[in-house]
């Protein structure tokens, strides 16, 4: 029998993905006896893997070792644990993605500008948590799935200038529902500025999955279950009712999955590699025949 | 039968009516053969009257007099018009309320910033046709009512930076609508930026017109047939289902209205003096007794 499989269009590494592990590659290939990153480089734990046999090690605690050169990984890192770092006086790399650079660059601005600064996002995410803390102390970080639109009332200065930026992976459906909120919720107000800091990546990716999705019969995502963008295209996949796995690697895969779908989509997150993506086709194709 | 009265509070003169007024009998004093205006001074036919006695006249072609001192009134002029009568040498004193040329100095200063200036508001009231001038060419005036939210498909710069003020006497409700739409005709944006220039008086009466109306079974709205804002508030009132007459002073009052209300309230535009309030109330009196 007969089946399709469907890879979406731009699965796989991102831009700002692709731009940190080059980065990592080449400060490691110029330093013999390893370099750090604090913090895993990239939400996907086989890439890790990889990267440390080529001598790039993730740390969390920068004060134990003695550290000649650390590179911030493409999520970026809070405000105040940059101040700390430098002062260590080791070489400090900044692959920070561009796009999430942009987000940490205008809350910077708004809050020196004395805007309210709002962050539509997942307050747990590293990449939230760095934006936050360049937004200045007033700021609060809002995400409409977890019911904090409640918390706006309690902000005494809503009635003044607010800012709104957004986590670069959100989907803009979310985003906008997000800001119709806050702009119903608004007895007054001086100035609302809401700049774009979506990545496009991101979004192109969520478009391209859900065409896919609407047409198979079964959805594999694969990424790390740590990543919320991979965790959003799975969640994306099953709002639409087609039946969705979210894989780490084409280990995971049951043949029972593949024998009873007649059509599948392959997607995967900004930090899956081709490597693995390849391997899950390939997987999936073994069973079919 | 006893039968209750209840204005409005804050109905008639706001700020920047009363700031006209007060400036054009300043002026009409210091000229004894009379000043003009470049349009009536505002929306008020009996207060024009009464000005053309003190030597206060409108005039709309300025090129055919031998004008000495002009004046502009409340709601503004355009730009183009400003600059014209300045070449005239003649004396210009400027009369426009300070949240219209609040709303003018924004317009200017989004448009030099290259943002899409979009303006909720009524495209043909003359406010808006001069905040529209300094708007930049590419601007655009959207009012709901007239369905021209259709209109911003057709703008090609709209997914960068957009600029959004309102018409000062706008209800918030109305613009928060707007703003929902807006938002979510959005494909993709760089920047949106919502400056409030809401005038504080009208919504606060809007709110007071809008409680009284809820618990009478007439409602008389004074002001200028030709008055936006007394406009606004005879519809208002209409929307909640009260029996509603929009006057333009006490002889226009029918006994019969009175007879079959048992509540009556008053309420009046931002352009109705105190007096024609005043001989309102006496007349409803008169009918009761």
């Amino acid at each position: 029998m007969k089946k399709d499989i469907i890879l979406v269009e731009g699965a796989g590494f991102c831009f700002g993905v692709k731009r940190a592990i080059d980065i990592a590659f080449d400060v490691a290939k110029r330093h013999k006896d390893g370099v750090f990153t604090l913090g895993p480089i990239i939400h996907n734990p086989q890439v890790v893997e990889k990267l440390k046999e080529l001598g790039v090690y993730p740390v969390d605690d920068i004060s134990q070792k003695n550290i000649e050169t650390l590179i911030i990984r493409a999520h970026g890192i809070p405000k105040e644990k940059l101040i700390e770092i430098k002062k260590l006086g080791c070489e400090v790399i900044d692959a920070t993605c561009p796009f999430v650079k942009k987000a940490q660059n205008l809350a910077e601005k708004l809050a020196y500008e004395d805007y309210q600064v709002l962050i539509i996002g997942d307050k747990e995410h590293p990449e939230v948590k760095g934006i936050l803390s360049y937004a200045g102390e007033k700021a609060v970080v809002i995400n409409y799935a977890q019911n904090e639109l409640t918390e706006l009332e309690k902000i005494p200065t809503l009635d003044k200038k607010i800012g709104i930026i957004q986590q670069t992976t959100q989907p803009l459906s979310k985003v906008k529902e997000i800001m119709n909120k806050i702009i119903n919720s608004l007895d007054e107000f001086e100035e609302i500025r809401i700049f774009n800091t979506l990545c496009n990546f991101t979004s192109k990716r969520l478009e391209e999955t859900k065409k896919v999705a609407q047409e198979v019969d079964l959805m594999i995502v694969v990424g790390g279950k740590n990543s919320a963008n991979t965790t959003q295209l799975a969640n994306l996949c099953r709002k639409i009712g087609v039946k969705t796995y979210h894989i780490e690697d084409a280990q995971e895969i049951d043949k029972e999955w593949i024998e009873s779908a007649k059509k599948i989509g392959v997607t995967a997150g900004a930090s899956t590699p081709q490597w693995i993506i390849n391997e899950v086709i390939d997987k999936i194709k073994k069973f079919i025949n």
